[in-house]
C-alpha cells in the first residue's frame, strides 16, 4: 500500500542555512511549539494528551514504566526518568532496547512500556515492542516523529512529536521535541495521580510553555558559542559531566561531537568521574560540565575544582548571571534561567551548537557522518 | 573504638610481582575459591549464605532489586541484574548510587536494595543506603569486602566477598569476588523460588564451582595476551563492546584501561554502535569485542564486520576452538567454553591483562593512577 506523505517544500530545504542540522538546531523553538498546539489550555491549566486518553488509567496505576528505546531516544527516555520519577511518582526503567529484548525481562501486566523512536522504525525498538506484545499484557505506548510509522501502529496508544522532517542524521529537534512530549505526560500524569496540586500544575505548564522563548535567546547568542567551539576543534576527545536530570544531556552532547566531529566524547555523571574518569584529565582533555543553578550546583561546582585541579580545561554551560564559574571555568555559556527540571531542553541547545561548529571546522559532512543511517532499520 | 584488623604478610606483599595489581589479577581464581569456601556443598547441590538467611523471605517476595554502586561495583551490579532477571525471575534497577540519592526514588516496602561496595566506606553508595533507610521499609543488603565497614554495618544483612585485602587501586579481584556472591545469591534465590529445577540447579552451581580452573587456564597465557596488548600501547583512543551479560564487562574493561593508562576507552552494548559510536570508526581505534560463543554470539559477529568494513582494527575475546573470527578479528584471545552467563568473570580476565600491560609499557603507575584513590569516601 502506497502511503501520501504531506511534506510543505520548507520542510525539505535548508533554507539559508549552510546544513539542515543548523536550521533544524533553529527549529526547535517552532517544532517544540508545534509539539504544544493543541495540546496545552490557552490558560496554561491543562494539558490534553488525545493519543493517550485511552490508556490513562492504565498510566495511573502502573507500578512502573519501562521506556525502551536506542541512541539519541534513550538518552531522552533518561530525562525522562527523572520527570516521571519526580511528578508523577512511579519507577521508570530506561532500557537500551537491543538490550533488553535478548534478555529475558520480567514484565507485569500493571506494566506501562514506551517506546521512543523518531522514524518509528528503529529495528530494535519495533522488535522490543513485539516481544512485549507476545510475552505480556503490558500496555505499549509510542513517541515517535513519523506518522503512521511500524511503531505507531504497532503500539496501544502514543504521542506524536510534531518536530517536522528531521534531515539531518545527527539528531537535535526530535530529541527536544521527545523531552518535550514526555515532560507534558509527565505532568498530566502528576496531575491526574494528584501528585502535584492545581496551582503548581499551572506553573509547571507555564514553564514548559517559557521555554521556546529561551530557546531563542540562546540561539540569538550563537555567535558567541561559535567562537567558545573554535578554541576547541583542534581537540582528540573531551568528557561531558552533569547530575541528575542533566547528566543524559551530557551522554547527548557527547554523542553529537561524536556523531559529526568524529572526536571521542564521552558523557558521564559527575561524581562517577572520581571512579576512573578523572584519570583521563590533563591539559588536553576539555570537560564540557553542566552546571546550571539547580539543586546539584554546588557539587558540580565541585567536580569542576577537581578538573581544574588537574589542569583540565572546563567549558561551563551555567545560568545566566552565575557569578562564581566565570572564575573558575574556561570558558562558560549562560542559557537563561529556567524551571530546574525543563534545564535539558535549554542546556542541549548551546552543546548541539558547539558539535555542528567544530565538525564544520574540521571540514566534516555534518548532515550525512561517515558510517551513520539516519533511521536504524536493520540490528 | 579501635578495631584490630588480621592480615597475613602476603597479603600485603606483593610477592614475586611487578606491582600489587599484577599479583591481584593472580590472585584471581584462589580469591573466588575463599569466596564459595563454607558456601557451597561438597556435591554442589546447595549455596548456603549465612549473612542473607533472615532476610530470605524479603528476598523471595522482593518485586524488585535495586542495586547502589559505583564505579566498578556498579558493573558487577550491571552483570548480575542479568542474573537475577534470568534465573530468580525478578525485575533489576541497577542505579549510580550518586544518582540515586539525589533523584526522588520511589521505594516500596517489597522492594530490596542491594549496595555494593569493596571497601564498604564509598561515600555516595552509604549516603543513598541511609536515604533509603530514612524513606523507607525496604529491606537492604550489603556487598562488601571490608569487614566491619560501615555499609556492612548499616545495612539489614550482606555478604562479604572474600577477596583479601585489594592495594591496586584499579579493582580486580574484589569485581570478580562480587560477580561471585551475586551468581550465587541469584542461583540461590531461583532455587528457593523454584525458578531453577534441583538438576539445573547442581548444574549452575558446578559450573561456577568450574570457574576459577578456567581462569587460571587464562592466567598460564598470560604471556600471548601480553604479545597481543604489545600492539596496542600507542593507541590514543579505543572502544569496548560487549552484549547481554557481556556488555558490563565491556565497561569494565575501558574502566580498566582509562584508569591505568590515560587512554580514552569507551564500552558500549555492541547494537548501540550503529547510532552514534560507529563514526568514530578508522584505522586509528581499535575495538575489543567480548564475542563468546552465547545467544548474541552471530549479532556480535555481525557488529564485528562492520568494525572491519570501516578498517578498525578488532581485538576479539572468544570462545576456545572459536574459527570464524579468527579470519575476522586482528587479533583473537582464546578463554575456555564456560555456561553462558558466567563468562564474565573469565572474560574480564584478558581485558585486565590488557590493561595492566598497556600500562606499564607506557610506564604509568600502575598501583597508584593519577588523581585517584582507593575508596571514594567523599563525594
Amino acid at each position: 500500500q502506497v502511503q501520501k506523505v504531506e511534506l510543505s517544500i520548507d520542510e525539505i530545504d535548508k533554507g539559508d542555512y549552510e546544513h539542515f542540522m543548523l536550521k533544524e538546531i533553529h527549529d526547535q523553538p517552532s517544532s517544540i511549539e508545534d509539539t504544544f498546539r493543541g495540546r496545552i489550555s490557552m490558560d496554561h491549566s491543562k494539558i490534553f494528551l488525545g493519543g493517550i486518553l485511552d490508556v490513562l488509567p492504565s498510566l495511573i496505576n502502573a507500578r512502573r514504566i519501562i521506556i525502551l528505546a536506542c541512541g539519541t531516544s534513550w538518552h531522552a527516555g533518561l530525562v525522562s526518568e527523572y520527570l516521571f520519577e519526580e511528578y508523577a511518582r512511579v519507577p521508570v526503567e530506561v532500557e537500551y532496547a537491543s538490550e533488553f529484548r535478548y534478555r529475558k525481562p520480567i514484565l507485569y501486566p500493571d506494566d506501562v512500556v514506551i517506546a521512543i523512536s523518531q522514524s518509528g522504525e528503529t529495528a530494535d525498538t519495533l522488535a522490543a515492542i513485539r516481544m512485549v506484545r507476545e510475552q505480556s499484557e503490558a500496555t505499549i505506548l509510542g513517541i515517535c516523529n513519523v506518522a503512521g510509522s511500524s511503531i505507531s501502529r504497532e503500539t496501544d496508544a502514543g504521542v506524536y512529536t510534531h518536530a517536522g522532517i528531521e534531515i539531518g542524521v545527527a539528531s537535535t529537534k526530535a530529541f527536544t521535541a521527545q523531552i518535550t512530549v514526555l515532560t507534558m505526560m509527565a505532568f498530566l500524569l502528576g496531575h491526574r495521580k494528584k501528585k502535584i496540586s492545581d496551582s503548581d500544575y499551572v506553573k509547571l505548564v507555564n514553564a514548559l510553555t517559557e521555554i521556546p522563548g529561551k530557546m531563542r535567546e540562546i540561539l540569538n547568542h550563537e555567535g558567541f558559542i561559535k567562537d567558545v567551539a573554535n578554541k576547541y576543534t583542534n581537540v582528540t576527545n573531551s568528557l561531558y559531566l552533569g547530575r541528575g536530570v542533566l547528566y543524559p544531556v551530557a551522554l547527548e552532547g557527547a554523542l553529537k561531537l561524536k556523531e559529526i566531529s568524529y572526536i571521542h566524547a564521552e558523557g558521564y555523571p559527575a561524581a562517577e568521574m572520581k571512579h576512573g574518569p578523572i584519570a583521563l584529565i590533563d591539559e588536553n582533555m576539555p570537560v564540557f560540565v553542566l552546571a546550571v543553578k539547580d539543586d546539584s550546583y554546588e557539587k558540580i561546582t565541585s567536580n569542576i575544582q577537581e578538573v581544574k585541579a588537574r589542569n583540565g580545561k572546563v567549558v561551563a554551560i551555567v545560568t545566566e548571571g552565575e557569578k562564581t564559574l566565570r572564575n573558575m571555568a574556561d570558558d562558560v555559556i549562560e542559557i537563561p534561567a529556567c524551571h530546574k527540571s525543563l534545564s535539558p531542553l535549554l542546556a542541549v541547545v548551546p552543546l548541539q551548537i558547539i558539535s555542528y561548529q567544530i565538525a564544520v571546522m574540521r571540514g566534516c559532512n555534518v548532515d550525512q557522518p561517515r558510517n551513520l543511517a539516519k533511521s536504524v532499520t536493520v540490528e
